[in-house]
């Protein structure tokens, strides 16, 4: 069969297509999806990595195309392994099942494998295909990447706030800024995330859940970083009965009584960086900053937030004291403030739904 | 002829697209369109509304369909007068002109006419049909209905800010936040309104030239509403030899000296609401407020703002004491805010503008 490259994009956007299904659900691996076509080129089987320990994409598609698969070809949304991990290398299962040939997206940033994987299929004699949706791969495994890349969670700061730029009254009250709607997308956003975090002023102002409200299982790790510990001593975070939460905090604060039920966790500083060195090497590779303005600057400042989703309410609060998104960030010249990328609105429900990335 | 409503739907769109080529350039008048057709339903003529003191839309429409305009059909957007102002009663030119039918998107909000021209019409035998279009219509005469219905002037409250709710760096620090796009578009939004308002800070601060660029002939009225009349010497406002500026303060200023340029007025209080019925004595329509926050929180408490108009720079400024919007609104509780329309939101360049009613 010959096929031109449009014919690799519509198989890689199907192989895209599937390894969106474990969104929020792999760390700390990446999303992967896998088709594999018999020597016609006709669909034999398909995949994608479900869960950290199980079957990695590549495996699922062969198992499900079984003989079909010699001669035929594999697409693959990330270069295959070539390690032994907690499963064995794909690279090898690829070549076993007799592929003639694997198309992939995206190289794997992973310094165990980079290239490793198409080195090893191509020394095998397999033809190997690369960078077909390469973009569309790394946007979609972009927190897996940077996680590889920097040794830290990709963040995701998020917030509501009026048209006026408030995120309470001058009274504190916040409850709700945002519609219903918005509410039940910051749920799912949650559930593509590893780890929420808030500072402990939220938690002494909203007293939070943070939690996906099932839509992820497990739900999302609940992190409270708090430099001076003072924190109520009943919180619906501390309740772990249904899910953990973690409190970290500063060096200084021994005397201090910690609540019953969190995990505790002394870090060197009682920083964002700190934090998410724990969370990576935990496991983490996205993490939602949840958190009052002090602390969401103090991420901003220590590049610990990659991308931003701000929801606008039609409203007006108004309140020359009123909480507003962010703390101080030093800026004294309007051309060194923090840049974002193009703004992209959506509606949620009557409220206004805006994505960038800082760049 | 025979036609149905959708028929007069179309020729009403035209109607309504004369209108506007005048918007920004009729007040005290309303803007005001009309096609006229001939008794076989062939278009004879069109007119619209220029300025005030010349011709009304139909009788230039009238004019130019001449002898063709007998047994014809006039559709205007606006109910024909029926009262001599500086121009004679269009009912009566319509009448003279031997139109048989009318079409009407809007009645005549002002009191001298509010039905009376359609009833001069129909007392003379002529079929008038009412409400084509009639929302529309409403929409690009908002302006003017508002302000015969309230005795002010429509007003449109605009601001520049941050993702995160800034319109200055802590310093002062405020050109530029918006792209160049988007500060061209300021100049057309100018150029629709009859008078731009700011308050002292916003001169102290600033120095704006409030003009449209040329975009508007003349150019709209500048105002600036000072409390304490605590104002530079020197301004850009200040040179009113190409633009005029209104310098309007309350009582209590008298021992201040008083710029050498500007127009200036002892309004009763240097409240929002005072300046405002001067500016609707004076022929203003809609005036543009571009104030800063305490200037903009008396403005929507006193009633003073229909419209918004919000351009949101992909960046971050951060800075708890940074300036926001607005000053205080006094709300303790979120059900009791100001409400807004549903956001709409267009790119201008980089930037997004958000544009909605306050309801």
């Amino acid at each position: 069969m010959q096929a031109g490259s449009n014919h690799w994009t519509l198989w890689m956007r199907r192989a895209l297509q599937l390894a969106a299904l474990a969104e929020g659900q792999t760390s700390p691996n990446p999303l992967v999806g896998a088709v594999v076509l018999d020597a016609q080129g006709v669909l034999a089987g398909e995949g994608f990595h479900a869960k950290a320990g199980q079957a990695h994409a590549e495996v699922g598609a062969l198992a499900q195309a079984g003989e079909r698969a010699k001669g035929g070809t594999i697409i693959v949304t990330l270069e295959p392994c070539c390690h032994q991990g907690r499963t064995p290398p794909c690279s090898e299962a690829v070549i076993q099942a007799g592929i003639q040939r694997v198309v992939v997206a995206l190289k794997d940033p992973d310094p165990r494998v980079a290239g490793g994987g198409i080195q090893r299929l191509r020394d095998a004699g397999l033809e190997v295909i690369t960078g077909v949706l390469e973009e569309e791969a790394a946007q979609q495994n972009r927190a897996f990447v940077h996680r590889v890349q920097t040794g830290r969670p990709w963040g995701l700061l998020k917030w509501a706030m009026s048209l006026d730029g408030r995120t309470a009254l001058t009274n504190g009250e916040s409850q709700w800024i945002s519609s219903p709607p918005a509410r039940a997308w910051v749920h799912q956003l949650r559930a593509g995330c590893d780890a929420v975090i808030v500072g402990g002023g939220t938690v002494r102002a909203d007293n939070p859940l943070l939690t996906s409200r099932g839509a992820r299982s497990p739900e999302p790790l609940r992190v409270v970083l708090s430099r001076s510990l003072d924190l109520p001593t009943q919180a619906q975070l501390w309740d772990t009965s249904l899910v953990p939460t973690l409190l970290a905090y500063g060096p200084g604060c021994a005397d201090r009584a910690l609540p019953q039920g969190p995990e505790s966790l002394e870090l060197l500083a009682s920083e964002p960086l700190d934090l998410l060195q724990v969370l990576a090497e935990r496991g983490c590779n996205r993490v939602l900053w949840e958190c009052g303005p002090a602390l969401a600057a103090a991420a901003l400042q220590q590049g610990c937030v990659q991308e931003l989703a701000v929801v606008i309410a039609p409203k007006l609060l108004g309140g020359t004291l009123a909480r507003t998104p962010l703390g101080d960030l030093g800026f004294t010249e309007m051309d060194k403030v923090m840049a974002l990328s193009d703004l992209h609105a959506q509606r949620l429900g009557r409220d206004l739904l805006l994505e960038q990335r800082l760049i």
